[in-house]
């Protein structure tokens, strides 16, 4: 049993320093192909994370992260301040991509200071940020790891999980510690998360690789599935968690937490490493309007009649009164608390006991 | 200004009684290409409906009817009995074809006493089966037009409307009336409906002819929109209405419900002619099931990967205490009193002002 391709980050994204090309999986074509994508410059970067070629708020936030190293390289050997220039643009480049998730803009802020520290010792910029983006890899694949550990101690056996969109490698190790290493019986049901169908792609395969057997839904199913009892527990990521516990993730997200309180289903939200310190309440998260004409097709194929008009809001918000309990890396905290996470240092709390 | 082909049912299906066959528009093709299915025999009928070239309460009722009269001239000459017992079959399997809507069963019942009187009088059972459902359609035209008219009445002016599925005549009817005869200006948000899509094909090209602008979403985002107030009122069909005053609609009906109750939208069900005298309860409506694997693909091309299972429910019921007013041919009824409908007569009661 070895654990899916999207569980480990710096297995679909990576940095070649030789040839000064950022790889990344094509999220958009995986699991039929498994295809990576080669930029080469920064603007190919921005490309790849505004078209989905990588989703996911770590994933793209490293991503942009190595086309800063690619900004850095382009402009090597160039006198200090044009180096910081090219490089403090490219982040503004990037920063623009995808507004929801704070993970891009805390990446890209971190990364221009390891860039201007490196400048300012006369060391090399390029370097200095694959080494940092690698680190964070690194990082986030261990808070992945953890937040997914601690969420698989809620599940009991045969529970049967609601899920929506691709809750990332955190639910990857959930599920597999709940099912491979506990023995757990569980059932994942997706949604199949239009436009992009990352639930009927994505977490579908993911969770058949690791054995969990998989019940697809559309997006109009789960309130009738709620009202017939057939949800133990309903479990998404974040994009984004404010310091009031509310948090933003796939537009969808918030309807179905919603029914889930109606039917007295625990809503658990993957928090991987926590709020947004920037971000003090649910209402200052910007919320990603993405082009519309992707809900007028699909997969290319036009579906709605000449004339008619689309809205496409990428996420949606969902108070922290809707939400049971956000799992992270450092324990287990009530919606309300989780401005905690930022004081509690490393060492994982206890798991605080849950009834709803 | 015409109306759109699928206000008057008689444009869309139609008994050739020199050819014997059934013509049914094919509405999964329908609005892209406008195609007629032509079904010479019962077990054609039945596929037709089955696979829903057909859809809609009403609609697949008059189409099954049509199937008994081809059943009725394929026995024509023979003995009484054999005639009776050939209805009675086609009957039984036309019942069994879609479960939920009530018409069916209505039409169906009535047609084989129809055909049971013509055959005891010595008359033509084809041609007074093929009589009584043209007579239902005409019919069934005036109670469509009537409820949307009664609906027309509860929209006011800048009114944006979230809808569900396809609601079929009364929906254009209610469009036509208040948008072209009454002139307000609105805006018609339709669920695209997966996995049929009927509301990003029949719903959005219904309204873009009517003049109404149409803004597609998918079905993962009328929550979102409710949070962001983008809806003043939320209107779909009912494949059935119990006494109690619960519908059945397509699946996400029920969820959508949910919302606008907590967001304080209004909810108007387009309930045509009313509950089903035989249906005490929204717990006695059986809900269909359909073939899973259609959830697993989109308009053929499959989108799930290998191993993964899905559940196909069609509809869902929706309790009284969700539904602001139910929206009739005779008048409106809150829905804790639909039952009056049937002692209320043909003259239109007066309309009951509603508060949310």
């Amino acid at each position: 049993m070895t654990l899916p391709l999207l569980t480990r980050r710096g297995d679909t994204l990576r940095y070649d320093r030789e040839r000064g090309l950022v790889l990344v999986l094509d999220r958009r074509r995986y699991p039929r192909e498994t295809i990576f994508v080669e930029c080469a410059d920064v603007e190919a970067v921005a490309r790849a994370i505004e078209t989905m070629v990588v989703q996911g708020g770590p994933p793209l936030a490293y991503v942009a992260g190595y086309g800063l190293a690619l900004a850095a390289r382009a402009w090597k050997g160039r006198p200090s301040d044009a180096q910081r220039a090219a490089i403090i643009q490219a982040g503004e480049r990037l920063r623009r991509t995808r507004p929801t998730a704070d993970d891009l803009r805390q990446i890209v802020e971190q990364g221009l200071a390891r860039a201007d520290a490196a400048i300012l010792d006369g060391a090399d910029a390029e370097t200095a940020l694959a080494d940092f983006i690698d680190a964070e890899v690194r990082r986030g694949d261990k808070v992945a790891e953890r937040c997914g550990r601690n969420a698989a101690g809620l599940l009991a056996e045969g529970d049967r999980i609601l899920t929506h969109c691709f809750a990332g490698a955190a639910l990857n190790w959930m599920l597999y510690v709940a099912h491979v290493e506990q023995n757990k019986q569980l059932r994942l049901y997706p949604t199949e998360t239009r436009p992009y169908l990352q639930g009927a792609r994505l977490t579908a395969h993911q969770a058949i690789e690791i054995g969990v057997p998989v019940t697809l839904l559309t997006d109009n199913m789960p309130g009738f599935c709620f009202a017939r009892g057939m949800f133990d527990v309903y479990i998404t990521a974040a994009d984004r968690i404010a310091l009031d516990g509310s948090i933003a993730n796939k537009v969808g997200t918030y309807q179905y937490a919603v029914l889930a309180r109606r039917h007295r289903v625990p809503f658990y939200v993957l928090g991987y490493d926590g709020p947004d310190p920037a971000t003090p309440s649910g209402a200052d998260i910007p919320i990603e309007e993405r082009d519309p004409s992707e809900v007028l097709e699909f997969a290319g194929i036009r579906t709605a009649p000449e004339g008619a008009g689309a809205y496409y809001p990428a996420f949606d918000v969902t108070p922290p009164d809707l939400i049971s309990a956000i799992v992270t890396n450092r324990g287990i905290y009530r919606p309300e608390r989780i401005a905690d996470y930022l004081g509690d240092g490393e060492a994982p709390i206890d798991i605080i006991p849950l009834t709803q």
